[in-house]
């Protein structure tokens, strides 16, 4: 199996997580960002978006970061006997689904964007970035003091879609104090067996 | 069942035309836009984000139109012995998520905008929306020239989920012609046993 990916992009590490997690094998093959490698013809070939992170496993190539978690939690949680990160039934997939549609809206278009400005020195309004980050944060852990995880009762690709541009967004300057439960959930996260850091966490 | 929506809203359309195509009876609820009824405290405690469509099925309450596609394909879709709206393989899966992705993000955030500005009066670059939008239609058409559907060989929620927007498109002064795979896309959507119409369709 090859990830395609960034060592310091969020979403990149989301797969990677996962991999970990799941104690599945992998090669990581870094994008030559510098020289844009992800809009060159070859990379389009894999994702015509011309984004990042790519998987391919054998002839099958997976482009965004949540139909990955999807793809590997479905095909290599089960064989794990670990059907919690993506399970069957309707209601706990849509309450899953709900919570990565948050981690591409209020949390990437926040928390994530306010990073990209300082981090990378993308355009955007910093100040609205993280006045509407806080309100992200707020509702989070309002959620977290009931809930140890944030989709189901058990760990699930909701928590790690979220995870990474939340855990970050201090590179965006956005101070994460005052926010216990969220604290709480990084460590239920941190615990788990195969939890693997990035770059800034 | 109750669905909290909007007549002309292209998400609440989504859950509208999959409950239909499958048949099932639910009652509809116009949110009172014009008093903002979204953001009211009841409305808040179904959906924190202050937002629409929200389904409730007996005590389970789901928000985000992708979620409750994934809620009514997987709960009822299985009951109709027609699991190809969302089915169970990895792959499958996977290719659907990528395609209810470009739904959240290149449709809604060219063509959906475009729309809103026009139809709605809401802020935003009119321009930009519209060239990013034909650069998404292209891609589409591109895709939908060696495809009968989006993600798999049946049709699934991700045409359902990226349906709306691009047929409304010309609401936001974005032509549709010059994509005649499109347009065999759409005659294909509107042919299929249980079809409803939006207002604009």
């Amino acid at each position: 199996m090859k990830l395609h990916g960034l060592e310091i992009s969020g979403n990149t590490y989301k797969v990677k997580l996962l991999l970990h997690l799941l104690d599945i094998k992998y090669h990581f093959i870094e994008i030559d960002i510098e020289h844009k490698q992800h809009k060159s013809d070859e990379f389009l070939q894999l994702n015509p978006r011309g984004e990042f992170p790519v998987l391919e496993d054998e002839s099958i190539v997976i482009w965004d970061s949540q139909a990955i978690l999807i793809y590997i939690a479905r095909k290599y949680g089960l064989k794990h006997n670990e059907n919690h990160w993506y399970p069957d039934n309707a209601t706990e997939l849509a309450y899953i689904t709900q919570w990565l549609t948050v981690a591409n809206d209020e949390i990437f278009h926040t928390l994530g964007k306010a990073r990209s400005i300082l981090k990378f020195g993308y355009d955007g309004d910093l100040v609205l970035y993280q006045k509407q980050g806080k309100k992200v944060l707020k509702w989070l852990n309002r959620h977290l003091n009931n809930n140890q995880w944030l989709a189901t009762d058990k760990p699930s690709i909701a928590d790690i879609a979220c995870y990474p541009y939340v855990a970050l967004c201090e590179e965006g300057d956005i101070s994460l104090n005052n926010y216990p439960a969220i604290h709480n959930w990084f460590e239920r996260i941190q615990q788990l067996k195969g939890y693997t850091n990035m770059p800034g966490l």
